[in-house]
This record gives structure tokens, sequence and C-alpha cells, in this order.
């Protein structure tokens, strides 16, 4: 039994944490909740109990056997090293500690075993990274990748309830067939409502966003293969939960699509949708645990290659459940 | 000045059609408009005029010198065949006759010459593919193309009014808060509000949908290329009106970025966004004739690569606008 703690409990990733440690029945202790002033005497209901929400973790540090950090990249950069430095684990969702070389960035149904490695950071990998790693490693076993085409049709509430609602709301004045007012500080720079924003974070000096070099380099890191080529094209849909994917895989040797279906149907995480016409669709994502893979086709361009369509509840696999999964793993 | 005719003149393209033929002052003498029975005693405003929109075709064909039909691919193969027995050209919208060898398949800015072979009808080529080659050609033209990756975001115009009146209707539900409730005879197999379809068209053997077949071989078609290799993802997205995609094509020779956007900056028909961050979006294509092309960088799994975003008016250039400049190259 262990003390956990919770950092950022009240946003999207930070709740969802809470639900699956209750779900699951990780055999938690003491359950500390921490998040910002804005939440401040807020409370969380765990197995029946209200949990205060504190605003002040520092005094708590030693109390905590293993903090789950739902923190955004700056904020976790300020806060985690407090738990490092008084040797408690983090398992950090945000993308500060995802590239050192010091931590550990794992998907456990990938590479579980880089858990040992750690100096007492975990690195949750990106959602989009998550679910189309998770497909592709059973395939990746049987050969390996030299090059990946991703193109992704990201829902909403990967960037937090804020985006949620700007969503609702803009979706509101649609439905009132009115023109869409975004508020003065917007989460993104265009509508999103009916319509679709090709920018996932900053650009960096090469054009792609900072969403798509993740795909690169977490990619190259967690299947520990410096040499795989991908190209993404990361893209904002109005769709409030579940990330979509096209994915086009170039193999080193041809694997044949009856192989492919083996290998997906009995890997780990994975729900495999045989049959054309059931391709996975977002909204069917949503709360379940598996990532879903469909639309399993020959590849046009690639001479091995493979085309295929990904879904997963990002907030779910694609944060908060690869967090407690890797706890688990512990 | 000539006797003109649209067929399925009050679906979503031959509205279009009249429009751009009044804001183009093409040289019409008579405009005949013909529909389905549902749209019967319905006028359209052309020039001033309330135009009749008439049921009965037959009568009328030798009076005409210039088709367009805008006809489902059913009615197109019932109804374009009698002008064309009467030696009256059809620039037909649908997908009947799209690989006719008889028949050529022109976008304006890329095979124009093309026109003079044709045998009474000119085929429109799909959507997706006009503004995918519109943007590419440019670059085709200095460079052979050798491989295409694509996966689409594509709006629900592209399926009709039926479709339109769909998706308004679900974001009703969803602004309300309610399930999604569909209609008994839906457009759509799933919710399309706060959702997204990687089905457009019934699957092929090989699990590709019809949509994407159409992408490969009308690219090849147009560019008089059999060897160029396509694969294509073909997504159904809430957006009401323009198509977009994320393209990543193969040059034999290398093509530096500065030379694409040279070559871009002066094609006809692609606006160029030039900066990172002024990327095109779906809204803003909405009434547009251009295609616009952003995110122009270099593709990282293609050696020479390159890597980019289109999104065009898919009722507009898609459709109506190609058809009607096609017709002004007669």
């Amino acid at each position: 039994m262990k003390n956990i703690a919770v950092l950022g409990a009240t946003g999207m990733v930070g709740q969802e944490v809470i639900k699956i440690l209750e779900q699951r029945k990780y055999p938690v202790n003491e359950l500390y909740l921490f998040a910002s002033e804005r939440s401040e005497g807020f409370t969380i209901n765990f197995r029946e109990k209200e949990i205060e929400v504190r605003t002040e973790y520092e005094s708590f540090i030693d109390s905590v056997d293993l903090a789950f950090s739902c923190l955004d990249e700056p904020l976790a950069r300020e806060i985690v090293p407090k738990f490092r430095e008084k040797s408690k684990l983090v398992i950090d969702n945000s993308a500060a500690y995802r590239q050192d070389p010091e931590v550990p960035l794992v998907i456990p149904e990938v590479n579980p075993d880089k858990i040992r490695d750690h100096k007492f950071i975990i690195a949750n990998p990106n959602c989009s990274t998550i679910q189309m790693l998770v497909a592709l490693y059973p395939l990746y076993q049987e050969s390996r990748i030299k090059r990946i085409f991703v193109a992704t049709y990201q829902a909403v509430s990967g960037y937090g309830r804020a985006a949620v609602d700007e969503l609702k709301l803009e979706l509101e004045y649609l439905a009132m067939g009115e023109d869409i007012e975004k508020s003065e500080e917007p989460v993104f720079p265009h509508p999103i409502g009916a319509n679709i924003i090709p920018q996932i974070g900053e650009f960096n000096e090469e054009g792609y966003t900072k969403e798509e070099a993740k795909m690169v380099n977490e990619t190259r890191k967690i299947l520990n293969d410096p040499e795989i080529l991908v190209t993404a094209t990361c893209v904002r849909v109005p769709v409030l939960n579940g990330h979509s994917e096209a994915v086009s895989v170039e193999f080193e040797e041809f694997i044949p699509i009856h192989l492919a279906k083996d290998l997906l149907r009995k890997a780990p995480g994975v729900k495999l949708l045989e049959k054309n016409e059931d391709y996975p669709v977002p909204i069917q994502a949503d709360g379940r645990d598996e990532v879903l893979v469909g639309r399993i086709r020959k590849d046009h361009v690639f001479e091995n290659g493979l085309t295929m369509w990904v879904v997963a509840d990002n907030i779910r696999k694609g944060a908060a459940l690869n967090a407690v999964q890797i706890a688990e793993l512990l």
C-alpha cells in the first residue's frame, strides 16, 4: 500500500488518474491531491470519500511514495525536481523530461523494462505517440520499421478543459446559425467548431510543430531506434475526446496482412477491428482502455508497407491509464 | 453566346455552377435548368431573371450547345449519353466517365490541352484530386513525382445537401448536450457531429475506399503517368465546406523549399501561404477560387521529399468552378 500524490488533480488527466486508480483497485494507502489556487476548497471523491484538494504540497513530499504529475510543462519543470530531490518517484505526464537521457519514456506494452533505469522520474509519452506505438509495436517485433507516415485527427481534450469548453461554446453558435465569436484569450487561433487546425504547439525551424516533433523523437526513444524516419502532420479536429491517426509504415521485411492481423489480434492493449467496414471512430474510443486498430491494408507507396487507422481515448490510454499502468509495473 | 443546360440544377454543385456562370460573365444565351421531380416548380435566379427548373429534358437536347451535368453517378450514366448521341458536349461532374479512355479528365491548370480530344464528354475530376494536383503540378513540372502520401479531412458538403443538413442537426443535439439521434436513413453510418469517419464510398477488395481509389486512378490519368504511386486515407470530418489534405511527395530530383515556394507563388489557381503560422484552414477556403497551400516543409521520410497542407472549397474549385473553367477553355 502506497501513499500517492496527484499533482494537477483537478485537470482532465488528473481526474482520470484518480478514477483509474479506483477502477483498477490500485493499492492506495493515502491519496494526496494537489492543484493550483483556482481549485482551492474543491474536494474529489475517491472510494466513497471526499478528499480535499490542497494547494500547498511541499510539506507533504516526505509522506508520499509515488506521485503522478499531471502538470503542464513549465509547472512540471518547477515541481517534479522537488520530489526527485527527496528520492520520491514521479510519473510525469508532461513533455518536460521525455528527452532527458536519464529519464525512461515508457509505454507498458512496448518497453516496460526501461522502468528499472529510473532516477526518480519516469516520463509518460505524448498521447499521439502512445497510441501509434501500441498499434505498431506488435508488428515491429516481427520486422523492424524503417519509415512511418502519420496524419493525426486530434480531439480538443488533448489540450485540456478550456479547449473542450471552447469547442462546446462554438457548437452552440453553430447550432444557432450564428458566427462564432472568439473569446479574448481563445485556446485556438482559429474557430475549431466546424473547422480544423493543422497546428498543435509552436513551429520549429524546420516548419514542424512541437507535436509533430514529439512523434519523431519519442518514437525513436521508445523503440530505441534512432534511425527510424517519421513524417507527421498533426491536426486538431472538432472532436471532444479521442484521437485518430492514419498511419503508413514501411517494414524491413514483408508482413502479409493476415500475419499483421494475427499479431494485432493477440497484442496487449490492442483491439483489432478486422472487417473494413468495422473501422473505429473516436466517439467509440471515449472511455475505453484499448487502442482500436482498423482498416489494415497493403500500402501502395512502400514496398513492404501497411496502412492502418488507429483510434484511442487520448485522456485515458494517451495519458492517465498509461501512467497508472507504469505504476502497476513498479 | 451559347445555350447552356445545367442537369441537377438544384443540388449544391448545380447551384454553384449557375452562380459562377453569372459571376464570371460566361456568354450564356439561354439557360435551361433541369432537376428531378422533387424540385418541380422551383425557380432559380440568374442575371436577375427567375428561371424555371424543368423536370423533362429530352425535348430540349436539340436546343442545347453545352451541358453541365451535376448528377450523381447512376443518373449521369443514364442521361449524359443522350446528349452525346446528339453531339452535344457534356462536362460531367460524376465519376461515371472519368476512367473511360475516350473521355478527357481535365483540370484547366494541369492538362487543358486534353480538352481537344473530347468525344462529347469531358469529365471533371473528383474534388480531392483536383485540389491536390493544382498544388502539385507546378512542382511536378520541375521534377517528376514518384510517390504521394495523402490523408484527407473532407467536409460534409462533398456528399451534398443532405449531409450538410445531417451535420447541422447533429450540431444542435451537441449544443443542447443531448445524444445524437440518427434519422432512419442517415447519410453517414456514424454520427458526424464531433466525430470523424474514415470512410468515403464503398470498400474495394484491397480495403481502400472508392474515394481513395479515385485519388490514385485520377492522379495517374491526369498526370498521364501510370507509374506514380499514391496511398490515400480519406476521412470525413465535421466541417461544413472546404476539404483539407496533408500531402507528402517524393520527387525524382531534389526541390529546395525556396524553389517550391517560388513555383507555387506564381502558379495559376494557387494561393501560397508562406509563413508557417499562416497555414490555411477550411473555413477560410469557403467561397474562394484558389487552392490554398501552406506548411511547406522538408519531408523526413522521402529523400527528395516535401510535405504540405492543401485546402480548397470542394464545391467551388473541387467541382463547379473547375467545370466552368473547362467550358471557358473550349
